[in-house]
């Protein structure tokens, strides 16, 4: 399996850790996390390499340590051993330990070297601590599809005229070009439809009923984060690029955690720059996104399904596809990147 | 996958179509099927080019054109692209549209060359056409096993004995020899028991209590359609070969079509010389019918299990495989042709 | 798939078998085993050799026979073809016939070279016919484990510790060294634990409340039958390891019968030198142990999981994996021997 692997990924929601021992599965990782006696989530390697019973099927011990169901051998959170019962001498081994960080009541995870791991690189907006800004945690929706599969969608604006009719697209956006642009580590394709009917989201949350402006930006942090930034404002105001602020403004921000080859949980949630702590608002919103993201996944796992069978013919590339295209060919790049150095450790280890 | 393409095949009864846009499997092809505005069927490849949906998850579009549900990339009936939106030149791709006709009630589809289609080579029996005889249409069956075996199941008198005793065999014929011949595209297999008590479905529909000539003719179309010409009459009568339309007189049809390498669908029906008009006859045959059907499926998906398992052993061949033996030689012979034909072309257009 | 196949392994209870034909799994093979007419249980392999039918769909016939229920070809207990319907002459072809015998109410099956198979190899236990013991058969437990997981369990007295806390184990054992030694087929791990409080099962059938003396004597028979000696006296009579029979000594059978490559049947019974004939006890214990057996099938089936994942360490020995060390090894052993052998006749056969 094929990921990119120094980054950090979302986990969970910090709601879904506690004392009991759970089991995730992340890159392909089998991983059991749970909340230590300070409240910071560990994260270990779910497997005894004794006889290989997940960790996640022992017991949580005093100090944080794990001991493991079958033979009682006990790792600490650092995953290091620290007892084998029946002999005196501590075996040399240990099972791997993650780096966690809890930010932004999100718990975040760094798959790859321990080394390269630094929370500040964590995803950021600064609109997490404006007031003036509304945040709510929405659902894990649990896609069958390769992530990529997921991902491309999130960076691209043209399918919600197609897929989501009723809510987040309407006809009048089905032939506005896309334009697209790279920015270190994210990639942004957006389109504006002026002075066209309002979608039903707008219609219902911005309470537009004449002509809008209507933006989508769909930016891309990779590996797999999207916030895409859509809103309206009245028509007759012809809102620039930069005074989006002063429109109805949402951000949904889509976490996506590769499980493995076939599978994704998206974690959504958005923020929005109207209705501040009005919790029927968030519920209202997180029904109609609810709708929408379901078109999503019909799609997707169609999709999925398509791709394990042969393949006759290459795909044929549209204009609307700038985003995805960008998207996939900066994976490549990081993939390559991640195997050179690699082998580099390689070759420095054994020369 | 290996399948004999140039070839027509049963999609459907007529009544299975109509302006739904429906995904069919047949030869390990998905294929979407709908009524044209015209009524007639219309049949495409099942994967949008551009990333892969299946267009059954599309719109069907006035002038019978198919919107896929993602982009909104449209084809017509006949498989060009004539939309892509978001773009004023139209991309150069397609789908393959396959042939397809409609004659007696059933929809058949050409899986090979559309050159090669010609509409006049479709399965005819002149029966459907003459008033002494009955046709009705039964089920679709769906068993899970290779389509050889379930056709060699249809060029096979042999079985009935064993497989069906309380409806087309009984003990009588457990030894009777089998024949078999060919004649052009058409292997019969056949046997006469003579002057022995009827089956059970003589017994019902022919009012038999005594002694009767029995015939059994298993006619193998190729590549997978059965006609098995079946009936009774008084033994006293001692009915030549050629006057059995003089007895009671049964044609079972069996249309199969190759869903993949493990699953296969049987649209069985009858013709018959007696009860013309009764439906209450009709749905009396039918009910005996599965009872025997699904007699053959049990026994045709469990040797399915069985060939999926590791081979030890050569089978053995018997006496009574005459039939069996041709038809599959037959096939062996039209793929090696199809194989070659394949193989010429691709000669032809690189040389 | 590699097994131990000169052996005689476990079919099933007595009680599992009558003039039905059933399919039973072992090894691999699939066999339909059925009581002949003289009471005796036979066993063929479950194929007919002409279109692989498993001969279990068929009819069992007068003198044992069974008849395919496709064509009718049929087979004597023996293995031997001896008709086939619609020909005169016999064709020659046979199924395999396995060497089956019948004791202490259990069907043994040898699944090798019949020449080989001797039933006086067949495992046996002096306390059968002690009528100081009391001898009781328990449940079929089906684990989805390959059977090295589920034997190397049987030969480990240092799991029931972790595993069993409630029933067959306690904390007073988790340090207590493991010794392990080896008597022509038969591998013995064992410890004791002195002078501790009882454990569950002893609490129960013993009727201690005081301090105990505690034996765990782990027999492993090649290839997979375990016999577990366990047992607890009052500490102060300081049992010697010869004089167990005068404490409260349990004999745990389990028979072990490989389905597959990752799945086993463990028949398991007992043996008791307490309660004789008390039906009451028989059934209480079971419900102790279908408590202790579950928990090592949710463990077993957890590691086969794990083993069908990529591996990427080789996993870590403990001093207490003296037991399941020596059995693995000494199942190599036993496996090229019969590689060897095969290899033997194959060049004898050529040369």
């Amino acid at each position: 399996m094929k990921f990119v692997r120094n980054a950090w990924y979302v986990a969970g929601w910090a709601s879904e850790f506690d004392r009991k021992l759970r089991r995730f599965t992340i890159l392909g990782d089998d991983i059991v996390m749970y909340r230590g006696e300070d409240d910071k989530v560990c994260a270990l390697r779910d497997r005894c390499p004794h006889r290989q019973l997940p960790l996640s099927k022992g017991h949580l011990m005093a100090g944080d340590a794990i001991q493991c169901g079958y033979h009682g051998l006990t790792f600490d959170k650092a995953g290091a051993c620290i007892r084998a019962p029946g002999q005196d001498n501590i075996p040399k081994t240990s099972v791997h330990a993650y780096p966690v960080h809890e930010k932004n009541r999100i718990v975040w995870i760094w798959m790859g070297e321990a080394a390269l791991a630094d929370p500040d690189d964590i995803f950021s907006l600064p609109e997490f601590a404006d007031p003036q800004w509304h945040a709510h945690q929405g659902d894990a929706l649990h896609l069958k599809s390769h992530y990529l599969n997921v991902a491309e969608n999130l960076v691209d604006p043209a399918h919600v005229s197609f897929v989501h009719p009723t809510t987040l697209g309407n006809a009048a956006s089905e032939d506005v070009p896309v334009h697209a642009d790279v920015d270190g580590d994210v990639i942004v394709a957006w389109r504006w439809i002026r002075d066209a009917p309002p979608v039903g989201f707008f219609q219902k949350f911005g309470g537009f009923s004449g002509n809008v402006d209507r933006w989508h930006y769909y930016y891309l942090h990779l590996p797999s984060i999207a916030v895409i930034d859509f809103g309206s404002a009245d028509a007759a105001l012809n809102l620039p690029e930069d005074k989006r602020h002063e429109g109805v403004r949402v951000f949904a921000l889509h976490f996506l955690t590769p499980v493995d080859e076939t599978n994704t949980i998206d974690r959504w949630m958005h923020l929005r720059n109207v209705a501040i702590d009005d919790e029927n608002v968030s519920q209202s919103m997180d029904a109609m996104f609810r709708v929408a993201f379901n078109e999503d996944k019909e799609i997707l796992e169609a999709i999925q399904l398509e791709e394990l069978k042969p393949q006759h013919h290459r795909p044929v590339r549209l204009a609307i596809d700038k985003g995805p295209n960008v998207y996939r060919s900066r994976i490549e790049k990081l993939l390559h990147a991640e195997e050179a150095a690699t082998e580099g450790w390689a070759q420095a280890e054994t020369g």
